[in-house]
């Protein structure tokens, strides 16, 4: 899943630079890419190098016309015709534009922020408060009951706010003060009331809806009766290989972990 | 390093419980931890159980006298005299108070904000943004060159901001678009000029300086001579196990990683 060498985040075109240039315009929370920005006056932020083409997120003021002329995609659906470099580009694209949009007072003492030289960041010319673009992290895990092999069952588990009848691993965002670990652990417990061990990680994806890096684990059930959260779980049991519900497509970290077990 | 046991993160007191409590008093960025708040007028946070016991954040307005009359200490210190479970506590309390210290208005629009009813959010009642406790990922990494066994090195490096002449793992935060591997190729090619691979997870830690969550790899020398980015890395160099120099305590998960090599 590594993914550095085929795009290269940066927050300032390098020297000497001599490559094309892409323009993720961001109309709301859609994109709309191009080789040309539609209006020289528009906000815009460099966001990285995709084999060998600088990438731009232009952000589209709201009261402006659509310069897409409908054409924007929402950016789970921008994956199926980009690449999985370009589509990490457009995702820091939106994030970056959208953290621009929300940080433009200071939050202690309401100050319009400005850019901060040298580094992706706005300041608060009277208190000094900084604020850099955000990633959340998020632990994502597959538990697991009985040993390997074709009896062993996974707990899946559907949404709330699932829009299809999709099953999927549990998830949840890390708090402060507790390690990766700990939040799997603790979410399992909390989304399920199920008690897991043998915590171990399996990779990570960064997740651009808005913000999130996926984190993810597979763990083993030790004890516990499912009892679903209800405002975040609206269905959950034990699955074989042989007899999976629908599952998440392999864009998400969480299709790819289901399909590893799966074909184990 | 799994904490979920010893400290239960929450930002409610449970229905029903009938423990004793503890309140972090949170002076700027130092701690005072009693069993009386000391003013019933500040603003409080609710973070947590630690072994039976609620713990919360007391946010001490700039403006008061020092409640704890010089007592209060830099959360570093405090590690020397609590538990693992308490520092984390009084890690979410420190993170918790600055969280709201630096929510208070609207970063879209400079509306004063409201507390979200039913969680830990701050809400701008005249656009609805709503602003969570930030947790920052950040990955830390010790690149080791050469076979297992006393001859393997491991590359260490001064940050240019540590107060002492300390050597410690290479770190940066995860950038928005980048999984946490590729985190980790970026972050010691632009510090030191050196390509590794096989990028392998230890292990991950909360660090409430002032809201990182630490996620520590190994990673393998492939390539290129030590180029020390200036304004991050005063120093760094090849380490044998025999031939240390002055590495982190234990409290940090550079130590328990550095540490841990050292004994292989």
């Amino acid at each position: 899943m590594n993914t550095a060498l085929l795009y290269q985040p940066l927050n300032e075109v390098p020297d000497g630079f001599a490559g094309e240039h892409r323009y993720v315009h961001v109309i709301g929370t859609t994109v709309f890419v191009d080789d040309r920005i539609d209006d020289e006056g528009w906000p815009r932020h460099f966001v990285g190098i995709v084999e060998g083409i600088g990438w731009w997120a232009v952000d589209v003021p709201a009261e402006s016309p659509d310069p897409s002329y409908g054409a924007a995609v929402d950016l789970r659906n921008y994956f199926g015709v980009a690449s999985a470099a370009e589509w990490l580009a457009a995702g820091r694209a939106v994030q970056t534009a959208e953290w621009a949009r929300t940080h433009r007072f200071c939050g202690r003492c309401a100050t319009p922020t400005e850019p901060s030289p040298g580094e992706r960041g706005l300041r608060c010319p009277a208190c000094g408060l900084l604020a850099y673009p955000r990633v959340a992290p998020a632990m994502i895990t597959l538990v697991t009951r009985g040993p390997d092999g074709p009896e062993q069952e996974a707990l899946l588990a559907r949404g709330a706010n699932f829009p299809i009848p999709m099953y999927s691993c549990l998830a949840g965002f890390v708090e402060p003060g507790e390690d990766l670990e700990g939040s799997v652990v603790r979410e399992v417990q909390e989304e399920v009331g199920i008690e897991v061990d043998q915590v171990r990680y399996v990779g990570s994806q960064p997740w651009p809806f808005p913000h999130s890096l996926m984190v993810g684990f597979r763990a083993n059930f030790v004890d516990g009766d499912i009892v679903c959260q209800e405002d975040e779980i609206v269905d959950a049991g034990w699955y074989r290989k042989d007899d999976l519900p629908m599952t998440p497509p392999e864009i998400s970290i969480a299709g790819k972990i289901i399909n590893a077990w799966r074909s184990e």
